[in-house]
């Protein structure tokens, strides 16, 4: 068994990779790290507040051998002491500290403080994995033994893993979507209100359109030896909070380059990553993308845990009325699953296999 | 005071034109009509169920001299006792029952059965009001003396409001839809179920994309003295239900055929129906659209009632990163007001004032 | 593996019978029946709608063996081609049908039907096997190699198996209950009315009241060598529904006969129940009763599912300010696994094993 | 016009107050106070967040004069610059505060600091006007020309108004309630997680329940000279919060001294109060109490608006079938309208005109 630390234990993301990682076949969480706040107290402990009440958010039960694990302070975390950290710590602390780990250590990141690096590929399971070439790239020119690679953004999950095979086979010139992103994705501390919540919508997300507007063509982009050159089309974007739990639903427009039908479309989505499946990497679905013809699904509520929350689901493929080479559908990704956590365990469990070569 | 029939008097439009014409100050509701099945009977009687319950389903509480009206049978109605007729039944009785009324009788009606016949305007207050001609036309080829006005559909209220003014100024190539609608919109008989609508959003509305797709262009549309030339551009949609009470969010993405800026767009809008609004209608806000700069605006349950619900939000206004003369914004109208009922009571004012001339 | 047949399989708590008997380990679904709409056709296909919904309710998928059953006809069901019938019909059709299958073979039933008839009775896991002896007085009385057995209320399971330890070694006078019931107990043709149910309590469940206020008794009663004598108290309750997809919440506030404080309470329901536990029946959770420290729980969304939705949280134990001997708490119970269709394949599992002796 | 100011004036209850007092025909706002941040500043950019966000909560739009008063800072606010001072502050400011402006100037209080003084009264409209006999008392034990006069806990505003009229003509011996309370009242900064209220219950709100156990037994206590001796029963209470946006909602199961039936009780809730709406408050509403014999009602959604907000609805009154003397029934108030602001405002008109005499 791999050891591993969980470096932002407490927040609600930390929390989702616990629960991903009980009963792991590989993993082993031997170390939790949080704030000074949290540091020297029993992780139970710890999430205790004044009132009584507990800050674990997860429905499934706290595992007891983590209950009395110790948390560590994250600033002064020891990478040494574990053969690999995930990192669910916020942007601006996680700046500072992963490249301090990533000196001895593999880091998986869920924050994005460093996508946009150069040297940095941002690897989603099935997609894009020649990125991984990439790290060594990083390791060389930092001089790094460990790495770090971070998680895309949760919204866009659903949607470079859906619209991969339509590029792979048709290519994509242009792409218009309108997100309606689940509350979880706001976080935990305090998260959303209830107030604003309750049966509303918010039509802004700050700072999430230019990430969706960006990241998949990095994602999408191709591996040229020192970096990644951008997928070549554009993407532009509105992204809305609607009052749902889990599960980011993705409003697609898509124009191709080559003429395909709806049904042509459906077949390379449902062949596309059947490879990568094969792998049977212990948090791989069977299947990257189902594609409904109910035209009434993909719902978040219904169809967010298919696959146990890693498996895409995409519906009302359609031929679009008016746009050129056009292309109608929704796509549902989990974003505290595939979009998060259980996706970060996911690129840790390749990496170790295929990149590291350790198993 | 005029006297007026609503007609479908017990269904949820029914009941929101009874609150749309309470205290109305030229309208008086002198009938109610309904199916057999509560013919004969009070209407507060009609409305309680077996078990006790009451079926209005208003939080305005039902006027007592509604209340007590006896509900008339809608197919043995006689269009001659009222000088207008509220329509709000289902458009396949409409389309058999509202020509026999028109004979003598102006219809308002907020079915969709007559929305695209050739000598039939889809009026939008300040939208179209030259399209009243149509009913002259209409008039004529039917032998009618009085009329069928429908209302839009729901959804395409806010959408029209706010893309007239952008039309009229810089031209419109193509508009590309989202639409976030509202449960109340799916009406009350029982309407959506709430294990469906709990955290939830459901990605397909049967029959409701083609009509977003090509009713707003009968609308924008201009009078050829015998019919309507539709406006020349195309629009796709997709259309979602969310777990909102009521106000149906847009989400535009728009390409002008001149270039223009947010601010030019802005200030087009708010300009825009001042001469509308200055006609003092009942039923008319002080303002046809409002464009909020808060980004986190507007949102269904805090900005549907602005206006009394006859007023759009629009919000958001910014340039598309990707498009050609691309601007993105989103809408936001109340669908059983300004959508529905209500608007089709400023509607009836509109007539009676300026093509009947009653007053 | 004994073969079952499900009768009513079409209907939300049917769909959760063939969840719960997804690999079960003793029991293989061979049969399904429903009403004659459904009849001949495969039951994935019995299930879609006219407009391509599909009626399958449940977030896990349907199995695909179960998928391509053909579907016969509840009315003409032949009871000896199963081992055991599982019936999740309605309350009418269940009086008309369940005897005549009794008559061969043992029924299981979610309906009310038979719940109050003197030979019958309530089993309730842990609670009152020794009500079991009761099955031999219906067999002999109305001459059936078969029986029925119904399910308790969905809302008094958590109530029952709270309460047993407290009447076990306090005795109990007096319970004052107030429940708030979860939408999914309201089944699903089509069940509540979402814009019944968004941000809204409704204060009243019809014929609730009365079935809390009786079944418990009879549940906690004694069994008498002929019939049940019912416990020796009184209860009396409100029953309202809540915008909660699954879990029925009640408040309690008990008198009991005996002086007892909140720990000893607390002991006695942790104890509760360690011996039917141990038979390890595969429906059976590893503890009936969970007591939380935390305030703020149980919740349902977050405690529902507690041992797999068969055990009953209770929280906020703690002595009552003004009554005298008074206990106030709170239960939570999955109504659709403990209070419904899991819960009637652990009375199955008990009476195959241990009053049929088939394992 | 009275000169008025609100302090607290950027909290969701000075918003709630500002709503309140637009338009009112005797109180003008000319001050506006909170803390040091927000002083100085116009008031609608007090609200203004750093990421354009408005925290004008309401769904009324912000009026413009009050918009653009300058906020003071509560600690260095003159109270002889107006005529009366409404106060939201939270309980411990209040507790510093409030005594100083008392010294000059009446203050009503949403605060909780002084309600369980023995020389203050806690007024609820029509329940106990008797008790502001109790002012002068404070004011001369303390030497103040103005006074402090808090309002009620928001939960207790429905159940001591429904049982003042049952009190004074059967006597009551014991009350037992199961609160289900809105959102609302836990606040908006940032108050309850959407996370933690969507599809949920939470059944402890910290510091409620002794507050409905001991609240309403002053309130219907009576002024004995010097103080207020308490009503002579019990009360207990579970208090829970459900998704419910405005309108707290108790289930009733009362003890009475004399025998009465639900249909004597009826009456008497219908007559109570009649003198105290005659007196034409421009808070009061037609009626304290309005009784439903719809089963289904009071809904919180449905019911909270009745007289503007200031009504309390009652329904489900019947029988108990267990408890002497028992009578169950269902209780509905809106919280932050006779609960907190706007009854505060009631209070202010009754004090202004019947005890200061002022108009």
């Amino acid at each position: 068994m791999l050891k591993v630390a969980i470096v932002g234990a407490t927040g609600i993301v930390g929390q989702q990779a616990i629960v991903s990682l009980t009963n792991h076949p590989w993993f082993q969480i031997t170390k939790l790290a949080a704030s000074a706040r949290s540091a020297g107290k029993p992780y139970a402990e710890a999430l205790r507040e004044a009132n009584g009440a507990s800050r674990w958010w997860c429905p499934q039960e706290l595992p007891p051998e983590i209950a009395q694990l110790t948390v560590e302070e994250a600033t002064a975390f020891d990478p040494t002491s574990v053969d690999l950290i995930f990192s669910t710590l916020d942007a601006g602390v996680a700046k500072e500290l992963e490249p301090k780990w990533a000196r001895t250590t593999p880091v998986i990141s869920t924050a994005s403080a460093f996508r946009y690096e150069e040297d940095t590929p941002i690897l989603v399971g099935g997609v894009n994995m020649d990125h991984t070439a990439l790290i060594k790239v990083q390791q060389e020119r930092r001089g790094w033994k460990g790495f770090v690679v971070p998680k895309s953004n949760c919204t866009i999950s659903g949607l470079v893993v859906s619209l991969k095979p339509v590029l792979t086979h048709f290519g994509v010139k242009q792409v218009i979507v309108t997100s309606l992103q689940a509350m979880s994705g706001a976080g935990r501390s305090p998260g959303l209100s209830a107030m604003d919540m309750t049966e509303n919508v918010i039509p802004y997300i700050p700072g999430e359109e230019p990430k969706v507007e960006s990241e998949p063509l990095k994602i999408l982009g191709t591996f040229n030896g020192q970096g990644i050159t951008n997928a070549p089309f554009g993407i532009t974007a509105t992204c809305t909070r609607v009052p749902v739990l889990d599960g980011h639903l993705v409003v697609v427009f898509a124009q191709t380059e080559k003429t395909c039908t709806p049904e042509e479309v459906k077949e390379v989505m449902l062949d596309f990553g059947a490879d990568f499946c094969r792998l049977g990497l212990p948090s791989s679905p069977p299947q990257l993308i189902a594609v409904t013809d109910d035209p009434f699904r993909p719902q978040p509520r219904m169809d967010r845990d298919r696959g146990d929350g890693m498996t895409v689901t995409v519906g009302r493929l359609r031929k679009d009325p008016i746009l050129e080479n056009g292309l109608k559908y929704v796509c549902l990704a989990h974003n505290t699953k595939l979009g998060a956590a259980k996706g970060a365990v996911q690129t840790a469990e390749y990496l170790v296999k295929y990149y590291l070569k350790w198993l």
